[in-house]
């Protein structure tokens, strides 16, 4: 036989579940999306089409919709982990089941005795999650997406390098803005660990990435970024690796002078594409890195 | 000729304008995305390519920068009255002009002494409106997209025809949920009018939107679309008319019987596709519709 | 009651019906995407929460897919008769069915003795229809969406309106460069009538569409947009009115000066945003425009 | 310092270039979106902001352009040959270089004696290749995504695993339909050995998949997937590995009992979400893998 088969993984993608916990009156909220994906002995069913050792796709499903009502939704991170050991453990033939889940967030609606079971979605970044389990080990990586920023002051770029290709005029004012995407990894890896608090760690996270955004004096993404990250890492001890993929979302100063019209750092015109793509891995003195370098959807 | 030119209109779309205003440290900033559509005497560029009645696209575009820099961005309202104003009163053969903007939300980023010029999108539902005019008077269509909410009881579905194909469920509990698209009419026409504080009427119609959905005990959601629409009509003396499209984001209740488990309104799937859509106009009494039945892109 | 109802519809949106005819070993698909609007006596649902009027959204859901079995799928036009008909004159409360159809093309893989079966998706165009019946007579809009086409030459913009903010400057060579959006009316209004052959006339006007794009040495867009226009309604005797959304996707030449090279129409750069909107309605001379303005999704 | 700096890359993404070849009257077309990513010596601007090492996003953006015309467009991965080559040998900190490409395919329109210069894009899959250079070895993984196919029968799913969480019924006759996202990496490394030619190896390649999936009688979409990626690898001797992400797009038989019908195989609904996800590397015997295991977006 001249192919054979390489690294392979299958389930059921985009469980979108919704978990409503009524505490009389006040009502609680979980949206997820979760995606399922286990590897193992599966060979034969790409070979020739054996079913043996698989799970349908459809199992895992009702498995996810099943676990929410039998481990209700803690966290994204903690409903990974169930799902993950379930399917490792109770099945011969799976040795490693990967999980990852996108959360949407929901606030109350603010209206007089009616909150307690009305929601508005936020709408802001989309929180994410990745858990991975080979029955020893756990790797749990968690992240957002689309967290739009903006300082529209404080940011230079000039002193770079000039080839015969260079136009572009240096700057000592600037927007900087970005819609990061950001992965972390947490260094639980082992049952015997205490599991991180991983409500109170995303939100320590989100606001550490966002002040530290705000509070760089910036000459450049890259040291924008590098900031962000080490930020998160020093404050945030149950973290050991972060990467980032940040767009740098153009805003260029609009030329008035035809018009008459002085610019004075007032209209910009925002570009979607092309668009800078800055992107790094910041770790903690010692680690390895095992976020991989591109990120991907979930 | 056997064939004739009817309605036609031309501009520049989306121009994505982003004015930052300087108050010393303390910045705030407008991002707007904003689209010229013009009429007038165009049937020559369409019968014969003769150009000598347009203005370019490109002109119409330019114009929105400048404006940006020389009336500001008070309101995306204000902003498309100064811009239809220009366009019909500078142009002998254009006759009418519509003004569609999008606007984006931002916060500020809570830092301790950086949060003056740095800014988080808000990112819940997108802001509309849409500016007419054709030199005498004025129709201000202002709205929203994408604001999702939910009630997770106090929603019933029962009482309805059943046909040959009906197979649905009565139900006395369920999970009511939509993604507010809707459009208001202002009674403001004309410039001897006194015109309306355009961002206190957004959040107050905001306001009493979410509300009504959050206080109406609902037996269909066209009631739940009938409340809200007659809310926003008896607190904002300035609006006359209003228009919802919402998708009903249906949230079927899992069947977990098979799997020994009882699902008591908990664990819900959150479907996509196909969807209820409820559309209807709510109106002051006496008063003429004049949105359109579809509500279009922006 | 200082409100009242206005104009309002519902039905299931988006109803995804795949139909395969099995000729034997040769099968044959259709692939439509449909939505159902329903008007009639729907103030009590609307006033107070009163369903009795009301036939569920999933019970029209369910008479499509019926429908899919009883009458099959001839063509989209046919299959939106279908339950136009079925839902006005089976229900007294409902007086107007809109049945809006997106259609999905497909063609057969080529491979040997095994292409009676599979299939892979065109993915050009998206082929649209409207069929609305009121009881009495018929209207029915077909149309496309994101068919994208570019002349490489044959087009020029100059002669136009220069004002205080105009900088562009006047070509006699571009690329010319648009995505088709485009709806067309039949003047088949009653069951006297013989009805058009809805899959031949598709493939014409989108021929003559495609071949007056290309055919027409252009000026401006809204000159080509009249050719295709009027070519259509000249060659096809079924058609009295057709309109267009057409995006001037410009390409702008890239100025290849600094780097010491001439650009001689070679090298372009495709922007996304901002871009020119051009829409028009072109009319069989003495009938009546009834294609709304603003071209909606279906 | 307790934070290090990992794999990091910077560049211009989504460079949207269009290139016209004029042959005389006929001329032809290259529409192509580059991305650029470039590594090397780069802790400076991560750490301090320095951009002395930095060769601006911007000036990569205008090297795409230039090099259309320098080079011209013979084919994606030749461009990316060309551009990569640059980067890594004409800049000391650049020490690899990364280009994505996506392609997107035209045909010319067919209309009598204007087609030479006139084009309506396809629109059915979109071309992708990413080139690696480290300055010594190149990497080129080509593929395409948004490939939908579909069979009408042939496909059966049983003999699965069955658990507690199980209630999928067997099926000896299913549609069974994806939509290919697949990337295939070359063995050709070195400037000593001759280049493939790209252009006729994706058009084999595409053929090659589109009759495998339509010739295979499937027990599994694994089964199916592998007989894709085997046949790829077996008549295509430049490629060494091949990795596809297939969605199992569920086509669900509706029940048509409760209308008194029977569904003999005919009528299904198209489901969104959720869907399975079958992905899987398929390598020639005594290769190495190296495509990551999660396919990105170019």
């Amino acid at each position: 036989m001249p192919t054979i088969l390489g690294q392979n993984q299958y389930g059921k993608a985009e469980n979108r579940v919704v978990k409503i916990t009524r505490d009389g009156a006040t009502h609680h909220i979980k949206d997820l999306n979760v995606s399922v994906a286990l590897s193992g002995d599966m060979e034969d069913v790409h070979y020739n089409g054996s079913n043996a050792n698989v799970l349908p796709t459809d199992t895992t499903k009702n498995t996810v919709f099943a676990f929410a009502k039998e481990h209700g939704i803690e966290s994204a991170e903690q409903f990974g982990v169930h799902l993950a050991r379930h399917f490792v453990t109770s099945q011969e033939p799976i040795h490693r089941a990967r999980i990852r889940i996108e959360e949407y967030a929901w606030e109350r609606i603010e209206a007089p005795g009616e909150a307690e079971h009305s929601f508005v979605r936020k709408g802001q970044e989309t929180r994410l999650t990745q858990v991975t389990y080979d029955g020893e080990s756990w790797e749990v990586v968690s992240g957002l997406k689309d967290l739009t920023v903006l300082n529209s002051t404080d940011s230079e770029f000039w002193g770079y390098v000039k080839d015969r290709y260079t136009t572009l005029k240096e700057t000592h004012e600037r927007i900087l803005a970005t819609s990061v995407s950001s992965r972390w990894r947490f260094n639980w890896t082992d049952d015997a660990q205490q599991m991180p608090d991983w409500e109170t760690s995303y939100a320590r996270v989100k606001q550490h990435m966002l002040r530290a955004f705000a509070e760089t004096y910036s000459l450049s993404l890259q040291q924008t970024l590098y900031q962000m990250g080490s930020r998160v890492i020093e404050e945030c001890a149950e973290i050991d690796e972060i990467r980032f993929s940040l767009p740098n979302s153009h805003h260029f100063l609009v030329d008035l002078e035809p018009f008459g019209l002085k610019n004075d750092n007032e209209v910009y015109f925002a570009s979607d594409r092309p668009y800078g793509l800055i992107e790094a891995t910041v770790l903690r003195d010692g680690c390895e890195p095992r976020i991989p370098v591109d990120l991907t959807n979930l």
